[in-house]
């Protein structure tokens, strides 16, 4: 690249100024299992990984803290496929049975979580997986019997992921967690997420999807909001203005900033270093969600 | 059970000096797959993990630092069989392709180390489960072109586990390692069980096994050794008089004593306790390896 | 002795949370002047010492934090003897002179207090002595005018006592304490045991004694009480059922166990490892004083 | 700016991993007093010092430590001309009376030092003023008696510098040092930055100058160096094609880099935000001196 | 020196429970510029700043922390004198415009804070000289336009200067503060003094003047008072019994022991080692400043 | 005391140099039992205790770490005589058989100890008892069968001493020893005194006695010794100019100060604050042994 000195001054003398600013902060960004399907925008899956895991590990480099949170439904979906695993619905929701939660739980754990973990600490001994059954920081609670084993999250205990945070860590969290019982459940990625970033007192709470962010009128791709309050964003989900899969993020969206993190944003994760372009310079891009 | 004082009290005054000594002590226990296969031992495979997990967590109750690592051979073969991957083998060895290797990860991390992480959280938040690759603890090396992703321990960094013992948890390793260039491999247990405990300078190493100990001649189970020196073990293995799975075992417990581990141990694990009845007691059960 | 592996396993099973609930935390152990007397027990009373310092010493070697107490009224008396000084009594108490002072001091500080120091540190470096003008930590107010030096406990300061624990020690208190003035004290050593057993915040109080515990009736030693409420003891001291030498303790167990220790227990010193017994398995043994 | 993503993207994933490798890291900048001379670069010194100000307060809100040391030559002199007082020369180099070296010490400490200090805390409380003789920090040698008090480094005890640094302080050198009876004496500038450098085992040492760098050929403005090692300077110095005022900054650049300073720099001050041009980015400016 | 040896006992039983007393506290000492000026005490200037030097060196040896703060006023009024600078009056009060404020700052940064500076540093690397500028540690107000930058004390930030006193170091404090747009002002070191005393919690607060004490009658020598309470000495003022140079000592006395310094005193300056007369001996000297 | 101010300052100004530089250091006080017994010293055995203790506290107020070693021979005889026990001999010195060893303890721990305790703590709660069987830190051996428990110095740990010293007390050291069985033994309290300078590394080691100093000729009073060598005072001892009591002394002198202590004095205890007036004047008192 040859860019003029003006001009990298210019966004250094930007960008320095929110280095200072989130040195020492955690940033919770859920990763969708969209992102990573093979195939996903164009085969570009692996592509999309890596350019996300080399922004993550400049986010640690200057000293943020990152905490990554996965979903991983199209890979649970894929192997339940293999293995002739009917899928079964409940109001349109998926049945989960112990067999469903097995497969979920090896796919997550087993699979998802180590290609991100994998392709992180291809910069360096950085990322640990983790799930919330681990230290049992995530206690679930089931949703709805006749879902099986699909949880809430009860509480996150934010001891573990700090702990692993203050060794220079970079946590990523499988979305299961277990009841008083030991009984295990899978539980939305968006929920814990928002749960998670709560936990932790972060200062953003960031959801990389293949959308350019929210929009006002779900059905207009030109009506995406820059920024947005928490009482308007929830106003928009009631109305169904904005729906289907954007709901739960934008209710972990106004549950976060309610609950004290500095804003929630909603970023289109196939624009390249997108994280890096929306904490360290002054326009950012996508939808950021505050408390009003 | 109504035992009288002065046989309690025997009891205890042997037993209180050895929960001094090995205050503070790291102790590597291997539990192998074999023991939480179901169907193992009369259908008995999860009484026998209740009980694994039970003395763990009295170990680290009483102050000791225990580590477990795990296998999970029959597992990964289930999940292969029901998935129509054929196995194939070298030289008799199973050669690991990239989809086995996904398989044997998925089960490993994603099912066995859940299956005893969670058997162990059930006194309270304190397993962690963990695999080679977090924070890139465990480096591999390629054992043999032909065999695929099968990999041979190059070196175990021991920062990760020691700080996961510092905060009062029990680690549990899944055997899986990355080589430099992120490639994931499948790693022998007994092999990795070895390399952590000379890595973190450990008291004791221990094989939880199906049988009664080493055998000097193995095809007589009245032959089990009490107490064997590294040398005349190294003889009984090159001798072919210690064969089969023992060899790999064998070979740890050799390399971890000379290494500067306190002792090694092959005990059976179907006696109940075993691991107090082995930690705690004057006389020992299994089979000892020492230096000399 | 040969006992067979599950009898072990099961009294370790027992002892180990025990094991895990008191560590770290205080027990003050009221060791009896008689006891120690010569020709106590059938001429048993170094054996006696010697046992209970093994308790003493493996419960410090399991991390719980004994802090021993002792009295001494026979060796008093006998070197009183030896001088040629007559006691005298006042309402049925023996009146301490200067001179009985200075004998009852050297006695406690320097005989009685040596001898159970002796005994510890035989297994090791463990145990100081100290009185309760060490650092002033015991300050005394005087009882009754007409007894002379006999004083109570006006207030414990536990830094000292807190300070040697932290350090790995074992104290091991003679019952002197001062006055404001400089004035030194003899002091009922189960009003010490009490008093600093609720000055250290202690988990327990054990009195030491030579009959088999608390009897609802002091006559009748068939009615020794397995547990009694603070309440209820009181009741029996004030009805005169429970009388002599049991009220002191009696009173200092009510006192202590209303004072936040967390039980309060008369033993029978003789019973060998008696401490242990009491401390690590279920069943207990003596009298148990709780709040209600 | 509407500077287009892209181009964002690839300044900050350019300059991030230098802001972790610096991080934590001394740069010891000598700031001219050319450049704050009024006057200097069109009138514009003010500027050049808020620009300057800047830079550093950037550097040390990312995690660099900054120390800033200076000269004050023109000042010093303007102060001599209005109180009549005439330079006096030995060989060629001014000759420093009691009387000169009071008002060398007024100009650098109460007026270069005052300035610099106001500049950057207009920023925050961050930076704090002191000279060698603070705490007694630059230990003096007289150079040539014939000189009067003009000194040379014997010595730099880190520690003050250290300490005011781990308190998140910038700070400000003025180039006062004493010797062993509390002589005062003004050093060369240059010559401190460099002692000052090597005695904080800095990773940089820059001087901002108002040309463009080191030239092969003193009289030629095309031979500016990229990078030079310090043998190959020192010829230059040897063989005259690198000549007066840039003599004692090469000679404290090789001194810096032999004795351990990762590089020194030679730069032109009056390039806006050189100093960040030069840390973040991968071409640099002006010249590099290197070990080799 | 012949004392015998019972005179010396009585010194030092009656000094070293002061010792132990003002161990670790703060000790704000004023040194005027009157003090230091070349001819003052029949040109005993510089044997004063000596005596003084060692008073302060033995107090931070015995570990009380003094804190020394001057003006400079014969000083700066010598320095204009020579700059053909005519003095400008505004109600009888010095009008400082911007080269005035310059000439100050010169003078008392850079000549009269390195001469005490460099009298304490003949003992040893003890002492740091600091103006309010240095980390804005004293945040200045304009007093009135008419004045130019003549400044009250708006706030002393005791972050900076507690930190240097826990490195071991006596700051030496030159009286030139910033307001928040950074420019510099200067204030009366007699204010200066007192508000550092108090932002310090300080012992004490001393003045070193050229005077007995406080005169109960300004005109009368005779009338120094030992000892008077805060609203007595406010009396003194209001009525012009105190007055002249005495007004800022006897308002920042006031005002000091009122906000929580233990004591103020005025002490005559030319008492050798009158600091250690005061502070170590039962009679004390001077005046004493009390709450009430 | 009506002292001039120049008289108080010229002693503090001498005293505070040695205030500061034993700051911190350790000074090991050897004080006799002969100054304890009643009747010493015209009566006056009280009033001399009273004057060491405020010695004691003065010195621990300003920073010293004093630690007291006593003997008590006079009232080991005192008590066996009204005991009815005949002193034997054995080459003129007393046989210790096991009651002697008993009335020994007794009062040299709980007598002459608790009474130097005593005197300690009515400044505060200072002083802290020991024995040399506290947590075994002065291990004795055997001297000469013939002489029964009377033992010799074979190490001492200075563990527990320097720990109580960090917690600000003040140890008293009554001399009694142990072997590794258990055995106590009676040792001479000077060399206690000097095993216990050298284990701390202390600075000084003082001997209150009841003579002016070490006589050059032991029939001379007038030959005092102010200063002397080890060699010269071993020689002394050799010829037998030294004799008597001081021989234990003088050898206990030598040993320290040739194993790092930095000097030894033998003090005349009955002069008022000696101590003080050894320690913190230019001139000292008494004999001063030194290195060479």
């Amino acid at each position: 690249m040859t860019l003029d000195a003006a001009t990298r001054a210019a966004v250094l003398v930007e960008a320095l100024p929110y280095v200072r600013r989130f040195a020492g902060r955690v940033v919770v960004v859920k990763y969708g299992g969209n992102a990573l399907a093979s195939g996903a925008h164009g085969g570009a899956g692996d592509r999309v990984l890596a350019r996300f895991a080399e922004d993550v590990v400049l986010m640690r480099a200057v000293g943020m803290l990152p905490v990554v949170v996965h979903g991983g439904g199209p890979q649970i979906g894929e192997l339940m496929g293999r293995l002739g695993k009917t899928p079964e619905f409940h109001d349109g929701l998926r049945v989960t049975d112990a067999e469903t939660l097995d497969i979920a739980r090896m796919v997550l754990v087993g699979k998802v979580n180590r290609d991100i973990v994998g392709a992180l600490n291809l910069h360096g001994p950085l990322a640990i997986g983790c799930s919330g059954e681990d230290a049992g920081f995530i206690t679930a609670a089931e949703r709805d019997p006749a879902l099986g084993y699909v949880g809430d999250v009860a509480s996150v205990d934010p001891a573990l992921l700090r702990h692993l945070l203050r060794e220079g860590l970079v946590p990523v969290v499988a979305t299961i967690g277990t009841d008083a019982t030991g009984q295990a459940y899978n539980i939305n990625a968006d929920t814990v997420a928002g749960a998670v970033a709560v936990a932790l007192g972060a200062e953003k709470l960031v959801f990389l999807t293949d959308v350019a962010g929210v929009r006002e009128d779900r059905g207009d791709p030109t009506t995406v909001m820059r920024r947005v309050g928490a009482d308007a964003l929830d106003a928009l989900v009631s109305s169904g203005a904005v729906g289907d899969g954007m709901v739960p993020k934008a209710r972990a969206c106004t549950h976060a900033v309610r609950a004290g993190v500095g804003a929630a944003h909603v970023l289109d994760g196939r624009i390249p270093h997108v994280l890096l372009l929306e904490l360290l310079t002054d326009e950012g891009v996508g939808t950021m969600v505050v408390v009003s």
